[in-house]
């Protein structure tokens, strides 16, 4: 059980949650910052936390997962919550579902609201029941609620209905691109979190490297991995539902959903392409590796895994503060045509290949994307900026420049998809690039991708994921030892 | 992967998919014997299955699981479908989401219409945008959906909106007892699923039998549970969130929800009560056991568990079809008060003591309740009846006769729960047969449930679950050897 102030799963990381008291601040500090002249007097920030969610009609309760938003800013565990930020002086209060006596019968002790209060480190805590009177004590007119689409769901947020709203005024301007805004570069606090949860899932990726064998289902190694990270490392959920793609499947950029759930059997000789993380108080990792199941690459193998390495190391070899992501993206792509040029793939100029995208054809996603709470995480594209149109770069979730302590994947890949090279074939503009004999060889190949989770330095990168393998000869020693 | 008509997860059950045509036949079947006179020319059910969702505002994808009446008749795993019987002749369609090309990059490979009508072994197969259409060519006029409020959660249904719904009359009334009321008598093969389901759960909870010592935390037999029942037997959910209480957790019912996420330490000298299920093609098993983490149980450790498996044991011993299920509670009750008696924490006589329900303050809930593809299936308050307003009877969660081929959890227990007993002490009514000296010794105790998964026989029960032990020369022998 966690100390009272602190968040720590088993031996887990233990988180400070006064992380989330310096995520207020910011949010209150970057408002101020923004909106210089806007009077804070009678205005408070308000989120709701997830509510208790039932599967359907039935009373098969969700085992909740708390709103990213509202995580960020308080770091409640438990659903049914409001929070509340006064802006006129920085407090902060969060509002507690009025539990009735039998819930102790059911779901154990009711704690009080200055257990909340102390465990939390807000300036006091009310019930729910009661956020109408206690903003109204505040002084409080103008309700700001988060509103505004989220740039990789193209979904709305749903703001912070509460019994009593209808008697202040709503804002659904100010808030959003602020709060967006704070989450995209990562404060110490936060990223000694994201630290920990990816070394532990780059370790738990490692352990799979030495359990998988020809034979066993994919889904056997999406049980050992969460397994690993639960048992070892106290992430009770994954960060996304894990990707265990052996032979043609590793083709399949978000392969393991319900409709292909990690169902084949491994087959001897076969590549494995395994997209997996731990999630530890909601902050999530996201890495991949490629590996043979052999334990050996063979020369195909090894021709498509260096041509990907080179592209990820290539990338983080560039990558600092300052320098553009859809740059990276580029850069991403030349060293991934120039390889399969190398490795007879391709053929003609590099220049070429670029202008008429013939990288995407092989990594038709992005390079990679901002991580934190969410798996593909908020802020890519603030107001202002606008995706790119072109193949593969349409793709890419962060348009912008690097900052130091963002959190990004690289993750370059190349994929052997009939979908998109059947067609290819047939295109004029695309066909006189490719070495069609020789791709045709790898249709039933699959795919690689090399996925770390960094952090954007002054001068370069920290990769939070060097725990797990990545070189050829790295990876044959661990699965041979 | 599954074969073309199965559904099979490595080497677990192989579920034949004619499993639902069955189900199909047999709702269209009873919805004749209970509405002989209405005309079924132009009637049709239409049935929505789970869409595709999103957490929160973000593109987070969750894994889908299917909506059990959706299942039920259909069998179908994929999001976006919908399904229709035509009333008139008991034709099946099920109507699939057009996916966009891009589809297969991400995705995989899509699946035609010609796929689905073979696999889900339905008459034809359609595409959602095209119900209307083609409910109009089957000269559809009226639409039966699920429409009525779920007994246990009080929820209602969300019926079956479609593009093109307000063309139609839709019938709310027709279906929903025809539908919930098959569900509850399972079939031939419904059994053999859930046979399955259970053994192989029974198998789990035997290894962390093994496994469990002092020093780990309750989440970590989670984990393995969690581990065991998916890579051994293809189980990629559970049924419900573990529950994993040690010490005085074990006597919090609902124990293991994120306000309470099984994060204590595992003390020497504790007793566990675990109640873990996997589910397999959507049936679930719902088993708890109870066990000292030592291996060996104390005399006080023995005195309760003793008295719960006397309940339980009484209970089966007298169950088969045409039984009364609040008898077999009374029952429960009744051997719960006889044990505490014999062992000093109650006095008095036995029939006071039913009277004044002081069973209810050791066991506050139902004796068991229906399962299949909800952990509480539904039908257990059918239409013309009603709960029981008395203590711990008011939780059951079936108020009827016992019918052949009905499953049932049999899960009688005995909590020291300081939220029910401090105010028993005080109360008059109650506390003249309360030892409170000896009860006190046990608050810290927490509680004992065994529970097993049972299908009603003519004359008797068959137990799913036998596979784990329950006594406690085998428990002790199982954790010793
Ligand atoms: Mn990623
Ligand atoms: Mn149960």
């Amino acid at each position: 059980m966690s100390q009272l102030g602190f968040l720590q799963i088993g031996k887990g990381f233990r988180v400070d949650l006064v992380m989330h008291k310096e995520n207020r601040f910011k949010v209150w500090n970057n408002f101020k910052l923004k909106y210089p002249n806007i009077n804070l007097n009678g205005k408070c920030i308000l989120v709701k936390g997830t509510p208790t969610t039932y599967r359907d009609d039935t009373d098969h309760e969700e085992l909740t997962r708390q709103e990213s938003y509202f995580h960020y800013l308080f770091g409640v565990k438990e659903p049914d919550f409001y929070g509340a930020i006064d802006l006129s002086n920085g407090n902060s209060y969060l509002f507690a579902p009025k539990l009735p006596p039998a819930f102790a019968v059911w779901m154990g002790e009711i704690k009080n609201n200055q257990y909340w209060k102390d465990h939390y480190k807000v300036e006091d805590c009310f019930y729910v029941e009661d956020i109408e009177k206690t903003l109204k004590s505040l002084n409080c007119d103008t309700v700001c609620v988060i509103s505004g689409v989220n740039t990789d769901s193209g979904l709305a947020h749903q703001g912070a209905p509460f019994e009593g709203i209808s008697n202040f005024k709503v804002d659904k301007d100010l808030l959003f691109p602020v709060i967006q805004n704070a989450r995209v570069v990562k404060s110490d606090k936060e990223l000694d979190v994201m630290r920990y949860v990816a070394a532990e899932s780059a370790k738990a990726h490692s352990e799979i490297m030495r359990i998988v064998k020809p034979g066993m289902s994919e889904f056997q190694l999406e049980s050992h991995f969460r397994h690993l990270i639960y048992c070892n490392s106290g992430c009770r959920n994954v960060s996304y539902t894990c990707i265990c793609g052996s032979g043609p499947n590793g083709a399949i950029l978000h392969y393991g959903h319900a409709g292909a759930p990690n169902d084949k059997l491994i087959k001897e000789g076969e590549m494995l392409m395994f997209d997996m993380g731990g999630e530890y108080h909601c902050y999530g990792a996201d890495i991949s590796r490629s590996f043979p199941v052999s334990g050996r690459f063979t020369e195909e193998q090894r021709e498509v895994y260096s041509s990907v390495l080179a592209s990820q190391q290539a990338v983080m070899d560039a990558m600092k503060a300052g320098v553009s992501w859809p740059d990276m993206h580029r850069l991403a792509n030349r060293v991934i045509c120039e390889q399969l040029k190398k490795y007879n793939f391709l053929k003609g100029d590099i220049e070429d290949m670029m202008a008429n995208y013939v990288g995407a054809l092989f990594m038709p996603h992005g390079l990679g994307h901002l991580l934190g709470l969410d798996t593909h995480d908020v802020g890519g594209y603030p107001e202002g900026t606008s995706r790119s149109t072109e193949p593969g770069l349409k793709s890419l979730r962060y348009g912008g420049l690097l900052e130091k302590n963002m959190v990004i994947t690289v993750e370059p890949g190349i994929y052997f998809i009939r979908a998109v090279l059947e067609p290819a074939f047939l295109n004029p503009q695309v066909n006189i690039f490719l070495n069609e004999e020789k791709i045709r060889k790898f249709l039933d190949f699959g795919g690689i991708r090399i996925e770390d989770d960094v952090i954007v330095l002054e001068n370069g990168i920290e990769n939070m994921s060097r725990g797990c393998p990545r070189s050829i000869e790295d990876i044959e020693a661990l699965m041979n030892s």
